[in-house]
């Protein structure tokens, strides 16, 4: 493992620990002032720090309570140089306001540039997928 | 524009071009062996060029005739080493076999490693945003 890859391991691990706390000020140290960030929800895309705080926000207050982020099948590939990017599923639980609460399986991509030190989150990608059929999302079958 | 940013951008072009045309050999040229893509549709991931190219002539068939996908919003990072990202709207649209002939828009997140003179993509991340209240696909107000 290269140090940039420890060093975004380390990154990855924050990422999740600050959403679960739901520590918004820690969490946007993380992303760069020109984010593009995709959600699961609306609308199609969220651009700058207040953008994405509010709607990291919105997601918190989803929940009754702290929020639980496993994370699956990460693969993080880092060179020697200056970006990086990492994959992942998440299993997301907790109790949702809205009385939701069953585990969501969420798709993550995450895209990394590097400067002197520090590493930020320029882009990320979240979703589900959705039933071609029915155009609700799609529930993995059971494990 | 990088040299790596000029060939990624026509990289792009190449993955419209083929996709539209449903040309599947040519669109497997641009992905590496071990892509992991995340799609629009179920599952969570197809992993290998086997099920990344079923999944892609499963999306050919649900036309009749042509794709057309309009590319807005697109954002190249590359540096000046052998990793690269970009992220992107497109407009998919055509005659689709379930009669569902709107436009769709779609969030495209693409990861590429360079072995040489060559980049391939090696993950891929295609979603619609999902209302939370519905659970259903969320469309943009009509521009």
């Amino acid at each position: 493992m290269t140090s940039h890859e420890s060093a975004i391991r380390t990154l990855l691990e924050h990422r999740v620990d600050a959403s679960q706390a739901k520590d918004i000020d820690r969490l946007m140290t993380l992303y760069s002032d020109d984010i593009v960030y995709y959600d699961a929800v609306p609308p199609l895309r969220f651009t700058g720090h207040e953008e994405v705080r509010r709607n990291f926000l919105r997601w918190f207050d989803a929940y009754d309570g702290p929020i639980t982020l496993e994370t699956h099948a990460l693969t993080v590939t880092a060179g020697d140089a200056d970006l990086a990017f990492a994959h992942m599923l998440h299993l997301d639980s907790g109790t949702r306001t809205n009385g939701m609460n069953i585990g969501l399986w969420v798709r993550s991509s995450v895209c990394l540039r590097r400067s002197g030190d520090r590493w930020l989150i320029t882009h990320e990608h979240i979703s589900m997928p959705i039933d071609p059929e029915t155009l609700r999302v799609w529930f993995p079958p059971q494990q």
